[in-house]
């Protein structure tokens, strides 16, 4: 006997067909001899209903009482999956965060998940009983509910499989797995079978939306064995699992994009000590998150241009709080453009093999693919190039590293 | 600084905006002075499509997961009411039901409660933070959580009061109070400016849907002066109290009503001793309830008619439980008609009044009302008629008792 978490979002129990479709599957592997624990979203639509009322009520609105409200989502589908189950047969029951409990830090809208306690859950999961957990909700150290962020189901998921030394924890959603490259661009893209946890990392972090990247690295750090898969088909999904599980690697897995970047530029900064600080403490401040930083070799006048990249929503303050720190920063001009995406090639493979991102410059080189900033890690390159190549250089790249399939 | 419990029912609650208009009403009190606490139902229709997705997913499904899903229609009414309270300037958070905790017998989806800690929210509400509290839930001894039956939320509310030992109950509904009579059919009814615990029993038993008959027993039992009031207008309410609290005592408070009725007959029963058993025993283990009853005196032939009366949606059961039952009671025919009307005088001035039964049926013999089943408590007389004369008798017994207004 194994245990097997299994993750149901939002259109995979979107209604009461669709609760009825993932009770079957469910059954399916109890029926293989697993003991299982489901982990479950609201249906589609119910969280965005709760939230628009939520903002109806008040525009400023305490993010206490936003959970109470937004956690009833993950509620309902609990007892309408155990429901579900029951009428299928199998011994079932739902569990609410404050009944295990699932302990966060009591961060409102946001929280993380500190410990599960998962012992009578799994004791009765010994018995053949099936347990069906509410997702992204937890209790706050004051006993009030907590919910863990937009997506945060996923993270729910792998706590639980966690707490309970699941073998797997396989969250269904409506792709079939991981792919090399979004087959919406990519026609040639194909699923991996097996993915690292470094890898699935970068690539969550670098715009791909099949896992949150707080699950992955929930997931890494507990070494949960995850399975990413779809609820709609029966075909087999992507593994995400330690690197000595991956018998031969490749030198990149997988591209991912971002179109969701803007650069912004501060022509002939001061090259003085602390002038980093100067901008970037204040854009911490104002909750605005920094990815790339190039910072060009000084002029001869002691100036230098420095250039960093931000989320598209956050342009607009960016350059708020960049021009109401000219005094304190000193530059001479602030540039700014939101026509810009980044392009990532990832694989652990790297570590191991030189002139990796040499081909990546060459490949966009020969396409014309002009690269504006470049940021690397040890197992990804990242580049920033104008928006309207993503495309192109997606499909280029796919193919220079060997990516393209039959 | 008294404390008030101010109850809304859905329709009080049915949209974003109706919950701000509760909430303008909340601070009034609370700038008057008052300590509160507001318990809040399901908005308008949300308990419907609840109870909707549970019966789609099983026609017979667990009542404790039943519980789950239904419960949520309260917890996001809670955490909105306390963002309209905040909006205003005012400190108020939502309370669930486990967070109390309110104790239950744990009998799921008509759970009983038994007691309520409210020292923490009592506590909080002396240091003016408004309490918002989800009604119609509670929490099982085995720590899952039960609903209280359909319409609970009143009795949540008066449970609270009497916890919190408030001053009043106030229960907002969409009627102006407790009336003489049905408004509706009777003109000249008048809202009662008191009524007292037994007369509002009687009154809510006996087809007045104004207020739960088992929010009513448990003010009584508690001692919680309860008001009925309009969430929809300003006019003062109906103030349900002691008796003492009355100065002055109608001989008949109101009338009321019940066209779910449905009258049987048992033709030549054996008149021997446990023949009442014999045909009572078996509906009560059908789970049906028996209203009035009536054995006429003995026959030469030592057989009586016995005549009983059920809801109009328990006929069917309970014909078929007396047709099984036919060689253990012994009878030569069974009777029945769902064509009857049951008609109530309700007024603890009975008690020290004669001649009050006799003027109603003097008053329905003028009108040619047949009467065909009466029976009579300390306080109240019914009368079963035919369903077709229920308008005139109103309306003639409301007039005979001097009730109509000007």
């Amino acid at each position: 006997m194994s245990r097997l978490v299994m993750k149901f979002g939002g259109t995979s129990v979107a209604d009461v067909g669709r609760i009825h479709e993932v009770a079957r599957r469910v059954k399916a592997e109890a029926d293989a001899g697993h003991e299982i624990a489901v982990v479950v979203s609201a249906m589609a639509g119910t969280t965005d209903q709760l939230i628009n009322w939520t903002a109806d009520v008040a525009n400023l609105h305490d993010a206490r009482e936003f959970d109470v409200v937004v956690s009833t989502g993950e509620q309902i589908t609990s007892g309408l999956m155990a429901m579900a189950l029951q009428d299928l047969g199998l011994t079932a029951r739902s569990w609410l965060a404050w009944q295990l409990p699932v302990r966060t830090d009591g961060v409102h809208g946001s929280a993380r998940i500190l410990d599960i306690e998962a012992a009578e859950v799994g004791a009765r999961m010994a018995k053949g009983e099936i347990a069906v957990m509410a997702g992204y909700q937890g209790l706050a150290p004051d006993n009030r509910l907590t919910t863990i962020g937009r997506g945060g189901t996923d993270t729910s998921a792998v706590a639980l499989a966690a707490a309970l030394g699941a073998e797997r924890c396989d969250i269904y959603t409506d792709v079939e797995g991981v792919f090399t490259a979004d087959p919406r661009i990519v026609a040639k893209a194909r699923k991996l079978d097996k993915i690292t946890y470094e890898e699935m990392l970068e690539m969550a972090s670098q715009g791909a939306k099949v896992l949150q990247t707080r699950a992955v690295v929930m997931a890494m750090n507990h070494r949960v064995r995850v399975q990413v898969l779809s609820s709609f088909s029966e075909a087999p999904g992507t593994l995400v699992v330690d690197e000595d599980e991956i018998v031969e690697q490749q030198i990149v897995s997988g591209i991912a994009y971002s179109r969701d970047e803007a650069k912004i530029t501060l022509r002939r900064v001061a090259d003085r000590p602390g002038v980093a600080a100067a901008i970037f403490g204040p854009l911490a401040e104002a909750n605005i998150n920094v990815d790339m930083i190039v910072q060009n070799v000084s002029e001869d006048d002691e100036t230098t241009d420095l250039t960093f990249t931000v989320t598209e929503a956050d342009l607009d303050d960016a350059v708020k709080v960049i021009n109401g720190a000219r005094s304190e920063i000193g530059y001479e001009e602030v540039l700014y453009d939101n026509g810009v995406a980044k392009v990532s090639i990832i694989g652990v493979g790297m570590r191991s093999h030189a002139g990796v991102a040499s081909r990546m410059f060459g490949t966009l080189a020969e396409k014309g693919i002009n690269i504006e900033v470049i940021s690397t890690s040890e197992i990804k390159v990242s580049v920033l190039i104008n928006e309207e190549y993503t495309e192109l250089a997606l499909r280029a790249l796919h193919h220079a590293y060997g990516l393209d399939g039959a």
